[in-house]
Order: structure tokens, then C-alpha cells, then sequence
């Protein structure tokens, strides 16, 4: 196969990316809610999801199962038997009054680029994986499906309940699937890695006019709360100078907060949550809670500015008369993309007429759980606004259609990259 | 009666000192709620308070009655009959978990001043007020008390209603009171003026070490509601540049309230309470909700302060991409004490060896209801750490001894002064 043959022509391609949202609009009709979409690990909506992504996949010749997770998988086969394989996929589940794109979108590109192959077998295997949970959305904890294709889907997260009561062992069970298979869900040795296409879900394609990007990391992040004490007082005869007002002390920091973020290229760090104790307007706040969420690739980085924004708290603090704690909630280090995977997504994104400006991943992403066990890497679609999470949530045709035509170029190269596929190889 | 006789003695004084703090702590037993005081709006209480004074002021001689509005007044006559009359006296109703000197000492101190005359009559008769409600604990609404003494106790107030569903006008006829002669509380035309003594409630006086000052004006109040609106997005997503974080501008504006204020002597400005939406830690708030509470004893600082403020909201929410809206909910007038009986206090201080500095009141009192129809003025009393409303208020035996010394200087001195209480006079 010539490495710079070009397979397919733009009408189609437009054709192809209609059908591939029309496709998620058809999916997020799949919904446990009237009038909006929220599909949850294993509700009802998620197998008439399974049965109609199965009916794409029947005229290509694919294998469809659904795993003891609860993920859809629809391998499609290679040139030889027993081939290694290669995961395509993202996640099916949605939050509430979700739109019809974050994760959905790739499953949907996965099974659009095994059409496009038109039956042209590769020297390895094209499995289809729809996570069956990604959100959390029903029990309060993320990647349950992705967890089980590493090995950590255990007793202790079977055990979990959601609001029904009902454990996510239960909801295995009620959805005619059998637990105790959970270890046939995982990754065989024969795995080669993982790629996943997905929404952006945030704005810096669409000002940098780019359709796509390669995603160099998924961003570590830490999580604190902090509270600032002061001494709560009559706010008519308390003088400005006589005060220990921890809300002002509060919001002194939060400026810094945004001026050290600013200050450090790619770095994230908000202030999302806020109360004011006893929180009356006419008495001046003994105590004030907020939130900080700080997030950057470089493990190093996001800690140092953590950890200096601690100490700014109780410069602040001191300076003010005020006391400051503050518990770290979370502290989860970044995940690093495969870096061959990378420069092959850049190279198939340069084919497609675009330049391939690497993004870091803000949010936690399948990709960043397959990452423990095989090599991994993600494609942003730009989205719309920013928006997602949301019925606003889109994406356009042009872009889809650079996705898919990526997509492409992607498993051209890595079909034609021996070293790839093949450990045993050398290049030739 | 020569203006500078010393009519006390330092022992009496300490003597008189401590029945007062007993008194106030008697006072403070006769509660709504076991094991803290609670005393509102005609409770059972109030009565067993009632009754209290009315044994301390039976033996020197007074006359006393409960008002339809549940005040209670106690009379002690003067050398004529049809005299003037001088009104002391503060509140006797309490907020929850109240302490033991917030109104009381008023009406406690104005008791032992009438008994330090020794039967000695002034040229005006004495009024001891204890008003019925002016911290607003069981209607929502302050000042019932002295609003009837000036007429504003209307039908509409007497209508309202307590958690319980009892109005005004029912707590009234329970406690054996008729609502119809609510006109019979209101002040006559031989009324000269009203004093109060008050805890200041706040810790300017300790600051100063000073046990006493004459109040010049009771504050003006501007209360408003700004809500700051920008776009809600997620945290690890969106580059800061990209933000439009609605938290982070308030923020920015609750430094410029701090700062505006402590240039501006005498000015106090507060934000006491805020809340983010959608408030989650790993969200960007898209809009964040905030009060501000603006105090001066000038109307047009005041306001100036206020609009500064806004324009300065906006500024902010411009240059941010956020947009800022703000209801002022309230924009009551400041109140002046009478310049003549400020200047007497003034006087009666220096003559205790205090220096007369003068304070404006952050809060509302009586003495700003009664000074719509006479002349009125206040005394502050020292707060130890500007505590109150909290069982740990308290006063010290040398500053009750102060306030005592001072109000019977200042009771000498208005009755050397036949142009307060007699408008026929001129001076001799």
C-alpha cells in the first residue's frame, strides 16, 4: 500500500462525516430521560446503544461482544490469524442532559474508518471499544469500563452502590452479564495500543482555527480545599482597620491564584467553589472555604504551584490576622501520551493540510487509563464554543471530515510501520 | 445646684457599678431558652424582666406602666407638676444566645441614675423607657418598640406575623395589652429628648482606651446585591486567557471594595456573603453572587461610595468579558445626634477625666427611631473586644462607674440649663 496514496475523495468524505453525526444525534436519542439525553453504565438505553452500533458493524464483518463491564468490542478482523490488535474507541455513556459528541464521536469515527477500509484487511486486528462508563455519572466513580480492560475493575469498585442501592456487581448482573468474567474483559499481550478520538470540550482549537490536534498529555491535577479564619463581626461598627475579615483575605488570593496560573504557560488553576461564613451582609465573614483546582502536564510544575500557592495563602493570612488550612482532596499525576503515536498523528494530520499544534488534555480522558498497560494517544475535534456537557455541544462536517481523513492516513502508516505492529521487525 | 459639686463618691460608685453588672446578669436569667438568653417581643419573659424593674424602681418613688406597645415606662417626677420629661433608657429585648448588656445596661443604668438623685427632683421629670423590640428577633422587623413612641406603629405592622403565625397585634392582646391604645405610647409635646446608654458593640473604645464617648450620628446604610455573570466551563479545559471566570472578577471587586473603604476615614464597607454558580471545584464559575454593605455617617459619602463601587463592578466585568448587574435592596438616610445634648455629653465626660472623642454609630439603635420627633443622643459604653450579641459580651466595673459619673454630670448639667427644658427661658 503506497504510503501517500490518498483512499478516499472529499464528496465522499462529506458524505461520511453526515453520516457520522447523524449517527450521534441517532445515539443520544438512546436516553434515560424524556427530552434530553443521560445514559448511564448499563441502563437500558446503553444496550439499545450496543444493538444498533452492532447493526453498523454486521455489513463490515466485524465481531461484536459485549464484555463483562458492560463494553462494547467489535473486532474487526486482519490479513492473518491470531494478529495483534489495535483499539479505536471512546466512551458511551453520557452525563445528565448531556449533548451528543463527548466520547460518542469516537466510537462513531472508530466504526466510520472500518467502513472506509472497504474490507481491506491490515496486518493487524481493529477492535471497536465503547466504554460502558467514563463519567460516573451512576455510581460517583469514573472508568469503570476502561478500568477493567487494565485489570483494576476489583471487588472493592464492584462493591459500590449507586443512589438506588443497587452495587455496580448488581447492575452487571440485572444486565445479563456474568462478573466473574471481568478478567476476560482485560488486555491480552497482543494489545499494540489504544487511540481515541474526542471532543476537545474546551475552546483552544477553535481560536487557534485548527479542526484537530494530537494530545501530548493528559494533565496531572491537584485538588485542595482551603479555609481562611478570621473573626466574624458587626460589619457597622467594625472599622476597616480593626478587621480580620476572611473573605477579603479569601479573595486576595484567588487574585493570585489567577496571576500565577497566567504566569506559567499552560498551567490551570481555579477557584470554582466559595462560601462566606456566617454569610449575612451585614456581618463580616469569620470564615471562608473555597476550592482550588490546579492542573498541568508536568507533574513537577502543577506540585511547585501548588505548593506556592499554599504559602501564598498564609502570607495572606498572616499579613491579615487570619488563620489558613488546607487538605489536598486529590493529587493525580499526568499521563503521558505514546510518543510514537504522537509523531504518527502529527504526520497523519499534516496530510489532511492542517498543522499539528499538540494539545495537553485538561480533563481525564479512557485514553489516560489504557496509558497504564499499552500505548496510547487521543485526537481532538475542535468543539464549537467550548461547549460541552451540554445540549449545545457540536461539532461541523469539515471537521469530522479531517477526523476521519486522519483517521485514515493514521492506519496507512501504522500498516505500513513494521516496528509498529511488528516487535520482532527491524525497519526495512 | 453649683454646676461643678461631685455628687458621688468613688466607693459608691464601684458600689453602684457592680449592682448594675449584677442587675444586667438578673436581667439576663429571665429567658425564653434554658441555658441561654433568649427575650423577645412579649414573651413571658419580657413580663418576669417587667416586673424586675418595677421592684428596683418602686422605692424611689416612680410610676410605672407597660405601653400598648409592650414598652415599659417608669416615671419619676419632678420638682412641678406638668413638667418636661427626659426620656432614658434602651431596649429589653434580646437577639438568640444573646449576652447580658446589649439594650439592658441602658435601661439598667437610667434605673440607678434615678436612684443616685436620692429623691432629689429636677426641674424635668425622668422617663425610664425599656423598649419592647428593637433587634426585630421575633417579627423579622426591629424597632417595634420605638416606632410607637413616634407613631409608626401602623396597621400594617401590626399585622405581621412570627414564625408561629401570631401578629403583632395578637402577641399584644396575649399579653393583656390593647392594641388600640397603641396612640397613648406615643410622645407628647413636653418631651425634651431621649437618652441612651449602649454598649458600642464594637472595639473602636478599647482601641482608644476610652470607657465611654458621645455618639455624634447613627450611620447610614446602603445594601446591594451584585451579581456577576460570565460563562461556566471546565477547569482543565479552558486556558486562562480563554476564561470568562465570574468568581475571579468579584474577587478583583471585593479588593476594591476593601481598599475604597480604608481610604475613606470613617467609611466601612462590607461583602459578607457570595456564593458561585455552578459552584463545583473542577467548574469555572459562570456567575458568582455577592452582597455589599456601605456605612458612613455622611449621606454623601455614603452614596458616592456606593456608585463608585458599581461603576467600579463594571470596569472590572468589562475588561474581563463578564457582565454585572446590582439591586440596591436598601438606602437608609445616616440620623445626627442632637448637636446640644453632644455637646453636654461631651462635657460630662471631660468632667469623669475622660477625653470626649466622638464616635458614629455602624448600627442602628432607638436613639435613631426617637430623634424622627426629639432630641435624642446616645453614649457608648466600652466593649471588651467589640463582642456582643454572643453570651461573652461584658462590660467592666470602671466603665460602668464612668457611664453612671457621666450621666449624673450630664443630668446636672440639663438641669442648669433652663434653655433645654424650659423654651420660654433665656439664658441667665
Amino acid at each position: 500500500m503506497p504510503e501517500n496514496h490518498n483512499p478516499v475523495q472529499t464528496t465522499e468524505i462529506t458524505t461520511r462525516a453526515e453520516a457520522v453525526i447523524r449517527r450521534c444525534l441517532r445515539l443520544a436519542s438512546f436516553s434515560e430521560d424524556a427530552g434530553s439525553t443521560r445514559r448511564t453504565f448499563l441502563s437500558p438505553a446503553m444496550r439499545a446503544c450496543h444493538e444498533e452500533i452492532a447493526r453498523w458493524m454486521e455489513p463490515i464483518g466485524a465481531q461484536v461482544r459485549i464484555d463483562a463491564a458492560g463494553n462494547f468490542r467489535g473486532s474487526y478482523p486482519a490479513l492473518e490469524p491470531n494478529p495483534p490488535r489495535l483499539l479505536i474507541g471512546s466512551h458511551l455513556d453520557t452525563v445528565p442532559n448531556a449533548g451528543a459528541y463527548d466520547g460518542i464521536l469516537g466510537v462513531v469515527i472508530a466504526v466510520a474508518l472500518l467502513e472506509e477500509l472497504r474490507g481491506r484487511r491490515l496486518p493487524f486486528s481493529i477492535e471497536v471499544v465503547g466504554f460502558s462508563d467514563e463519567e460516573g455519572t451512576r455510581f460517583g466513580i469514573p472508568f469503570i469500563g476502561s478500568r477493567a480492560l487494565v485489570g483494576r475493575l476489583d471487588q472493592e469498585l464492584l462493591c459500590v452502590r449507586d443512589v438506588r442501592g443497587i452495587s455496580v456487581r448488581r447492575a452487571i448482573e440485572q444486565f445479563g452479564l456474568n462478573p466473574e468474567n471481568i478478567s476476560q474483559a482485560e488486555l491480552d499481550k497482543n494489545t499494540l495500543g489504544y487511540l481515541e478520538f474526542h471532543i476537545e470540550q474546551g475552546p483552544v482549537l477553535e481560536k487557534l482555527n485548527l479542526p484537530l490536534s494530537p494530545v501530548d498529555a493528559i494533565a496531572g491535577q491537584s485538588r485542595l480545599e482551603f479555609t481562611f479564619l478570621g473573626r466574624a463581626n458587626h460589619a457597622g461598627t467594625t472599622p476597616m482597620h480593626l478587621r480580620r475579615d476572611a473573605l477579603a483575605g479569601a479573595a486576595e488570593w484567588i487574585g493570585m491564584v489567577e496571576r500565577l496560573a497566567q504566569k506559567v504557560r499552560d498551567l490551570v488553576a481555579t477557584v470554582g467553589k466559595i462560601e462566606a461564613q456566617p454569610g449575612a451582609t451585614n456581618v463580616i465573614a469569620g470564615e471562608a472555604r473555597l476550592t482550588l483546582d490546579v492542573r498541568h502536564s508536568s507533574n513537577e510544575i502543577r506540585i511547585r504551584a501548588a505548593e506556592n500557592l499554599i504559602r501564598q495563602a498564609r502570607e495572606i493570612a498572616a499579613r491579615r490576622g487570619l488563620s489558613v488550612r488546607e487538605i489536598t482532596v486529590l493529587n493525580q499525576p499526568a499521563v503521558a501520551m505514546n510518543p510514537f503515536l504522537i509523531r504518527e498523528i502529527e504526520k497523519a494530520i499534516v496530510k489532511t493540510g492542517c498543522q499539528p499544534h499538540c494539545l495537553v488534555s485538561g480533563a481525564g480522558h479512557d485514553a489516560m487509563i489504557l496509558a497504564e498497560k499499552v500505548p496510547s494517544a487521543m485526537i481532538f475535534v475542535r468543539s464549537p464554543g467550548g461547549i460541552s456537557h451540554d445540549p449545545a455541544e457540536s461539532v461541523t462536517g469539515e471537521d469530522v471530515e479531517k477526523a476521519i481523513d486522519c483517521g485514515l492516513h493514521l492506519l496507512e502508516q501504522l500498516a505500513a510501520s513494521p516496528e509498529f505492529y511488528n516487535p520482532n521487525s527491524t525497519k526495512g
